[in-house]
């Protein structure tokens, strides 16, 4: 997760992949929609592609000018984002406060992402889950169990 | 989301939270795992007690020693760590490099988190939603509907 948050832990980054979850591809659209500073939205944008998140794809060679695209590897942070916006609107907007909802286009219903185990398809809950070293886990202080 | 990021974004917050649902407690033993300055770890933690997602117990009056106990609000949060732990996983680490994985207590399977629909069951993908504005949106520009 460390390794995960050296690419995301940015409140930019994560505004950035929204927007661009949005289909805002262009730097100056992305600057007066966040109200970033030219120099911070251009640092963020070039760790972004060479992170993998974005790429760039040239729409006026002669101007160097590009959009900024979504790979495979940034869009597939959309559960990230939507458990953010999920927690926001619980904890900080409040119900019935949402600024934004989802329509399921497959049972046309407004629809909350839950969190379900993909084996036996049950709502996880945190304390349904007991953590355990993984295969590529090489500092095992990181997993300490919680007092039961 | 902005006004959630501006809570949670920011890496050591979110590491933060991931050792609170490990059940560490302490400045010392924070300070140990995430290997992080004093004065930065103190900051964030005073920050997280403001913001409602940690609360001090104090384990020893005297020399005012607190442990840093997760609130509901806190806890709320395990699904944005799930999410970014299992891009992680897929993105970063890869199949089968997982440092840490979850055994789900009811099923005993290791399980992944997966995002369903919780009106119709089926599992979500990005491309199955459409955002709508919801009672709470102040800013109409905010929606932006991908070109489809």
């Amino acid at each position: 997760m460390a390794r995960a948050l050296e690419l995301l832990g940015d409140r930019w980054t994560l505004l950035i992949l929204r927007d661009a979850m949005f289909g805002v591809t262009r730097f100056e659209e992305l600057r007066e929609r966040l109200g970033v500073a030219r120099n911070i939205l251009a640092t963020r944008l070039d760790e972004m592609v060479a992170n993998g998140l974005l790429e760039r794809q040239p729409y006026d060679s002669a101007r160097c000018r590009y959009d900024y695209v979504l790979t495979d590897k940034g869009r597939a942070t959309w559960p990230i984002l939507m458990a953010i916006r999920q927690w926001g609107d619980s904890w900080i907007s409040g119900e019935g406060h949402e600024p934004i909802q989802f329509v399921h286009r497959t049972c046309r219903k407004k629809t909350t992402a839950q969190m379900v185990c993909d084996r036996c398809g049950e709502p996880l809950e945190p304390g349904d889950l007991r953590a355990v070293a993984g295969p590529g886990l090489t500092d095992p202080t990181l997993l300490r169990r919680p007092p039961s």
